[in-house]
């Protein structure tokens, strides 16, 4: 097992990488404070993992929440059910939350946790690639709006990460992909030696191979935890993990919820940062080639889908998190492995990239 | 003008009292930071005084979000609401929003700021005594569910709190009684002299003399301010501040939101509170006839409905917030003036005082 600490002070937590963790109760147990526990998960994994995770909630009063499986049920109204449920359930101040699925699930439960009674503790048990070495780690939790993704939300630390990588056994090819476009997204912010093991250990990863799972996973959550500590609230350098998010934001929006999983529409947003970036001069032809390749070798798509128009897209990005007093932030490349977070684009040569894929 | 801070480090904040503070822009115009603001407020407030604020918010970009008037509109779904226009006014993590008007104004627009983009500033300008002296300070906000009262929300501390006792004119005279409810609730709790100059005064505090409201006010802001700046997050004597509030939320959840004023159910809960103290022992007859008797010189209620039975009431205030794996806490009462937060009280002597109304 591998330990990492996302250093935040009092608010500090590990996470633990590794196989077998579900069968390690301790593991979990240290970090429940009260009697009462609940355990947020959906539809398609409560059936495989739901019993291993009861064998640790043993020890309390334990109520289980199944929500329907999909991002489009990463909703204000969802959270509205949760409640009802933790309320009937006599869930209070000292109990503590476990988000057992992807990102959807990780977000509702991290919000939940954020809101109900003004805040309770939880835990992070992610399944998919995606949720561990992206969403589970780092605080952010919230639900979608239908006019914008993640829009409503907390930033929310859990009291412990733990990422058994055994889960994935039941990962379908597509999921595993979506995941390893966050993946390969920290070798293009801040890693370009990491995209040369990437490069060269990608079939191991599409074959699920552990030691490389475990490795990209680690590496991953490494630059994740440091990220955060360094920024928690996203004043500065967080906005770094935004790379392809806004364009890959507008995809989603723009699709309906759930139509592109979030990895697919950021793999796609960070080739179109990348021809952004190309546009503005800060990178080659070459290096928007071998961004793209990386991302084919991992079965992820690379154009956007041909029923958003160019203008269509610049108002979806208009909505984004990153737009402060009305002037739009974007995450480009200045080099293969490495991003910076600036205005300072050119607009036409934005519209040029959004109008480019027609 | 008198001037209050609630002293909480790097988010520490200002509480203005006065008369026609909302005719000196100044007071507000520099707790906002960005270039857009939204003005939430309800249908019975905003034709008194949304036009004043408008000559506050001319310098910005600025959206009004009007709500229905109610205790029973405090809920998630309004809170979607108000993310919907927000989101259409194009809102973003810079924007301020301005609370105007009473406590379930204030309560959800916090709420909204806690969660809308992860966190964006707002400012308080209650039209309420009760919002005054209680809502307004301390970063409570949060929404209602069907279940419990309170349940959803967030610590969230406002940039500025702005009292223009002015705006009390309007106020009808049921709710600068609720308000009156919340002002003697500070001197149960910590201060005999102050219970001795309210029974000297209710009479012009409910003729609305401004200069006992203007010393009514800034005494119980004092209060709620130095307790919030020594328990911000209520893990000890914030605590206090729910004297008479787990029985009154009883009341207003068995009643339906909105049928009882919240000053009023937290009146009957005080008196509920006062007789458990005294079948406890720990105050006497004499006490009790002192407390019911200010609060009926406040024009309060002191005996709760009849719709609600001993058994109901335990059942509703088993998921009060301040229930902490299975154990109920309650505020009570050792002297005329004094409050201690207990859970070493006697359970049967709460089930006669439940009982004991009918």
């Amino acid at each position: 097992m591998l330990t990492l600490s996302v250093a935040l002070g009092d608010r500090s937590y590990p996470i633990h990488i590794g196989s077998g963790l579900l069968k390690r109760p301790e593991l979990i147990q240290d970090y429940i404070g009260g009697k009462t526990t609940a355990i947020i998960s959906n539809e398609t994994i409560a059936p495989l993992y739901l019993e291993e995770l009861h064998k640790i909630t043993v020890l309390y009063k334990n109520t289980d929440i199944i929500l329907p499986d999909g991002e489009k049920y990463k909703t204000l109204e969802t959270e509205q059910q949760i409640f009802t449920q933790m309320l009937s359930a006599r869930c209070d101040r000292k109990s503590t939350l476990l988000a057992l699925g992807g990102g959807v699930v990780g977000d509702m439960t991290g919000f939940a946790a954020a809101c109900y009674q003004r805040g309770i503790d939880f835990i992070q048990v992610p399944t998919t690639l995606l949720a561990m070495v992206d969403s589970s780690v780092g605080g952010k939790t919230g639900v979608n709006h239908p006019l914008g993704k993640n829009m409503i939300g907390a930033f929310h630390q859990p009291q412990c990460v733990l990422i058994d990588i055994d889960t994935l056994d039941t990962l379908d090819d597509k999921q595993l992909s979506a995941g390893l476009a966050e993946v390969i997204k920290y070798g293009f912010i801040r890693d370009p030696e990491f995209l040369g093991w990437l490069d060269e250990n990608m079939k191991k990863l599409l074959q699920r191979d552990k030691k490389a799972l475990t490795y990209a996973i680690y590496r991953s959550c490494q630059h994740k935890a440091e990220i955060v500590a360094a920024d928690e609230r996203e004043t500065g350098q967080r906005a770094l993990l935004n790379l392809g998010h806004t364009f890959g934001h507008a995809i989603e929006t723009g699709m309906g919820y759930g139509e592109w999983l979030h990895g697919e529409a950021v793999a796609v947003g960070m080739v179109m940062a990348a021809k952004l970036s190309q546009k503005m001069g800060w990178i080659g032809a070459n290096d928007v080639e071998r961004i793209k390749n990386l991302l084919i070798k991992a079965n992820l798509p690379i154009t956007p889908p041909e029923e958003i128009s160019a203008e269509r897209f610049a108002q979806l990005m208009s909505i984004d998190k990153k737009v402060q007093d009305g002037v739009l932030s974007l995450v480009l490349m200045t080099d293969y492995g490495k991003s910076i977070v600036t205005s300072a684009f050119d607009k036409d040569a934005l519209e040029t990239v959004l109008g480019g894929f027609k």
